[in-house]
């Protein structure tokens, strides 16, 4: 079940089997660079989503250069990171259930592992799992910044949640968790900072209500890829939540920077190896990379190298490019780059990155948390 | 990257760790029986689709009860199977490039492995392949039924590569693959009818017009779940491809049979297992299976047993489930089954079966295939 790598050490890219997931390293490590020269002197850290690359070697090259941990978003994510070495992880999610609960408080016997709660069920199970454990876990508040999926209101119920958390043996109140998701991928420049400003304000006097009732807030945590800028600026948040800075994808290559331009802050890094398996007419040619090789709830690939050819339609194991006649280069049994749709769970298919320098293979990073979903 | 089950043998329903991926082995059961007791006494074979289990237990059941062995798209997962004990293998779909081809003539000293080839520099490619590995392979010419895909046109075109075929030294004609793929999901019963007869013309006609050249044609082989009760009539097909009849799926079950009512001819029986992780107001329940525990080609998973719930949104690993007041029943570490809207997909996103018999875990299946794309 875990397969076997679709490459070996020093193989030419063109010798890499297909389809497989393929990192640039020159193109991912300007990346993985450039968040924090980006934020240096702020005051703000890092804590990068590794539920983006699922891959404990790549979390700890971020802390390496001053990540101050990493997120995850499932107990088994957490502990794929814990055992791969990573000192800090923080689940930026509610986990439920006796298991899980159990799992995640055996864990903060290896590293420091902090955990979110948006109601007061929780955080009495959370409290009882980690006195059962003999461990202290740090208990974030999960606020709603407007995409209505997890976490209570700002203001009032949050400062209940906190004041409990605070009162509990076993635990401490480790801050806000304050994503505000649904800005990540608003395209224009000023959207993203109008959408960030408001999380910003109902973070802020949330933080500030906490204080007036004694209560400090340790840490306001969250911000993506689309958004880090406005957060870092704000003057609320401590502690960024980008992910897939370090990969990019199509979906996020469409944010407009502020010059109304293509975002130009990250690179593709990320790409989908795929061959021509069927080269039936002029106008098609079919890939071997569908539906079990790329995620396609951010829409197709993008083609690279290639500008006429168009991924049109996937099927579980086929992907059907349109070809303009002008440009009918691909021929069967070439090889082409594709950019996916959405970096995550696209990774989340594959148990291997090939970490290709120019034209050679250079590293093979095992993707020990894919497919870990509870 | 393997990762645990989520359950124990005994275990009740209830215990068991979320996501996980449910088969109720009772509906799998009927599913199962119900193919060969359609086409029983018709001379019509299965060859079930294993693309949609990636498991060898299974595919072995399917043979006890008859099939003559599998399908898969892709070299690993023929490998899975053929390592798994399945005595036939078809590989429906080319196999491009020179690792993958060895890979698939070595398979053919354990097993009858077959493939498909819709291009005259491929078929010279296996035949290298089959003749360094010294075995005899197989080769389908896959003829495309309408559904511009892979696949030569019907006629003349097959029977020239059908004639290249039967002259390689290390290679036999294994008739044709005449599989439908865009007429599964026409929801009317006479559209899909029309489709299936215009589809059974072409390989029909194929297939005459090699027997008037001197070529006997050993199989007409296609069909699928929506369709195959019109491939079996035909009088054309030899070999039947259904994968999804074990499963079924929401996409499948919006198909309509003859009396226009949604079909019965087979019933769901894979779950995905989920948990209500949050539950911040009465309209809005958030469970733990997102796009890394579904898939979404197909469309949203139904809710099971609650009428009333409808899976609004999927992020990452969050599904929002909007929820009417007047049922409002789904409480916070509730657990609920969601119906897959696309099978294949999203077993691919698991290791494990977990096999309930009433409310207990009996049995636990690995899939083997799991990320088999290369």
């Amino acid at each position: 079940m875990t397969t076997r790598p679709p490459a070996e050490i020093g193989m030419t890219l063109d010798e890499v089997d297909t389809p497989a997931l393929i990192v640039d390293l020159d193109a991912f490590e300007r990346n993985l660079r450039r968040l924090p020269d980006r934020i240096g002197g702020t005051g703000v850290r890092a804590r990068p989503h590794a539920k983006t690359h699922k891959c404990p070697v790549i979390a700890l090259k971020q802390v390496a250069l001053g990540a101050v941990g990493v997120c995850v978003q499932k107990v088994s994510e957490a502990e794929a990171m814990v055992q791969g070495g990573v000192p800090d992880v923080l689940v930026t999610n509610e986990v439920v259930g006796r298991q899980k609960l159990r799992r995640l408080a055996s864990l903060a016997h290896i590293a420091r592992v902090g955990v979110c709660a948006d109601d007061p069920s929780q955080i009495r199970a959370l409290d009882e799992a980690a006195g059962e454990a003999g461990v202290t876990l740090p208990v974030y508040v999960e606020v709603n910044m407007g995409g209505n999926r997890c976490g209570v209101e700002p203001g009032e119920p949050a400062l209940a949640l906190a004041r409990q958390i605070g009162q509990a043996p076993h635990l401490t109140f480790g801050g806000l968790q304050a994503y505000h998701g649904s800005a990540q991928h608003l395209r224009g420049w000023e959207e993203r900072r109008q959408a960030i400003a408001g999380a910003a304000d109902k973070a802020g006097r949330t933080r500030d209500l906490l204080a007036r009732h004694g209560i400090e807030c340790p840490a306001v945590t969250g911000a993506g890829t689309g958004t880090f800028e406005f957060e870092t600026a704000s003057g609320v948040y401590t502690e960024l939540q980008c992910g897939s800075y370090i990969f990019m994808d199509a979906d996020y290559g469409r944010n407009l920077d502020r010059d109304g331009a293509p975002t130009k802050a990250f690179e593709p890094s990320l790409f989908v190896w795929a061959t021509v398996m069927s080269r039936p007419t002029d106008d098609r040619a079919i890939v071997d990379a569908g539906l079990k090789a790329l995620a396609f709830d951010s829409g197709p690939p993008l083609v690279c190298d290639e500008p006429a050819a168009t991924y049109e339609r996937a099927s579980d194991e086929h992907g059907r490019l349109g070809i303009s006649g002008a440009t009918n280069r691909l021929g069967l049994g070439d090889k082409i780059r594709l950019v996916p749709g959405h970096c995550d769970p696209t990774v989340n298919l594959y148990d291997w990155y090939v970490a290709i320098r120019g034209n050679r293979v250079e590293q093979l990073w095992p993707i020990t948390a894919r497919g870990a979903v509870y």
